[in-house]
């Protein structure tokens, strides 16, 4: 019987790092600054940019949130978009996504700042992603995959780790920095001949397949660690994990829940990566 | 005991098809062109040069050689490569690397005009290779492997493919392509705690890990397909690969020789690749 490992403590944690090092920025005379760029007022984007902005105040950072209105023009959100790359005074942008049918995502990628892109949404953080390249910015929810994994002194280096899901908000991303963190990457899928066998060889298995609780124990060898990336509402109306906590944790030596696991973590995450911009476009790394 | 499968067969297979569609091209009054750009006169950028040079001209591809002096400075490397970019004859651009040390990589691959990036030096090629948007290039070399295992008939779909290396040049790119085969994909390296233990479980094994013979057949499960990526001088100073192809060959079903493999079909994507530019510039796809 494994333990359920929380994001609250990892978040904690890097938070308290952050506090001090925005402190040193501020005697500087720097503020590190993340402006929030949202289109309309969807509930789940209102969710987190509640959650980031409590965060950020709490670390020190200064914010903004742009609202722009739901039907706005593509070369409006551009114009608007580029005062924000402009904007002395912004160190990181989020942008939330996914855009409203009128605004082309494959466009507006490449008009975001790369140097202020604290969420990979840039082709230029996406190539540094896979290069390795440590100017760039990892897309927050991966990243905090790994700071989790490590928070919790689970090693990775040499080790057999398995990610479901090969998707660019969570797979693939999360492949690459594990490689960084040299671990023998498995990347399983929808078309992957039975998974069972491969996942449950793994020490450590990462979930995002967007499926409500369909990992469970037979997915996990024993004493592996389960990452469980997924968001979903059960039939009950509650949310849960693409595992099935209770089973898997049968066999896993570490789980993390859902909600308060990963989900916890990405905006410390999104704060560790305004200050990262935030020193990187002052010279002070 | 397997089978030897060769480069030329897929090489000519690609070429054929190739010469047909520049043919259709030409109707239309649209020949494709390549240019190649290079600094100095490396012996193996120019074995390179003659093997493209060679396959354009078969194809009825056009193409340039711009030679630029070895102790050319970047502001006028820079420029000459923006003179590149605007040639409206060019549809593809090859710039050999490593280059000399006053030119900065880091640098110049933003410059070169992504659409007609036929090798995947440019970031925005390198972002579309992991988001598998089509309208990119991924590198000839890698390309080239997948070319290969679909030539002869080998299945990716929800097979193990175990990708030995994790560079840009061949590993990393390779994992991506496989993955859009639907292969369960997994990446080992020179931190892979029990290699053998992995990769003898692979359907498909790519070797690309810059150590001359160091595969050998307690790495290879029975009936695997090795493709052997490696180009390596021996201690008699002959050509090899990554694999030990004598001892690979007692238990794989299929691999590829060092020379006359992978390399053979290089030359034969790089003319895919500008074909495909061409066309798309053409708006023809």
């Amino acid at each position: 019987m494994g333990q359920i490992i929380k994001g609250k403590p990892v978040a904690d944690a890097i938070s308290t790092v952050l506090t001090k090092e925005v402190e040193e920025l501020k005697a500087k005379g720097i503020t590190p600054k993340l402006t929030i760029v949202r289109v309309g007022a969807n509930g789940s984007d209102l969710a987190y940019e509640r959650g980031a902005l409590k965060r950020c105040a709490a670390i020190g950072i200064d914010t903004e949130v742009k609202e722009l209105p739901e039907n706005i023009e593509q070369d409006d959100f551009i114009a608007e978009l580029k005062k924000v790359n402009e904007d002395k005074a912004t160190n990181g942008i989020l942008i939330f996504r996914p855009f409203p049918k009128q605004l082309d995502e494959s466009v507006i990628k490449y008009i975001i700042a790369p140097e202020k892109d604290v969420d990979c949404f840039s082709p230029v953080n996406v190539a540094k992603l896979m290069e390795k390249d440590e100017t760039g910015f990892a897309p927050c929810t991966p990243s905090a995959v790994i700071e989790i994994l490590k928070y919790y002194n689970i090693p990775m280096k040499g080790k057999n780790a398995v990610v479901i899901g090969r998707s660019m908000v969570v797979g693939k991303p999360v492949s690459m920095l594990l490689l960084n963190e040299n671990a023998t990457v498995t990347i399983c899928h929808s078309k992957t001949q039975d998974m069972p066998s491969v996942t449950s060889k793994a020490d450590i298995v990462i979930v995002g397949i967007g499926k409500a609780k369909m990992i469970d124990s037979k997915y996990i060898g024993n004493e592996a660690a389960v990452i469980d990336v997924g968001i979903n509402v059960d039939e009950k109306g509650n949310l849960c994990g693409d595992a099935d906590t209770d089973s898997c944790i049968e066999k896993a030596s570490m789980i993390t829940p859902v909600p308060a696991g990963v989900g916890s973590v990405t905006t410390s995450i999104l704060a560790k990566h305004v200050v990262k911009a935030c020193k990187l476009q002052n010279n002070l790394v």
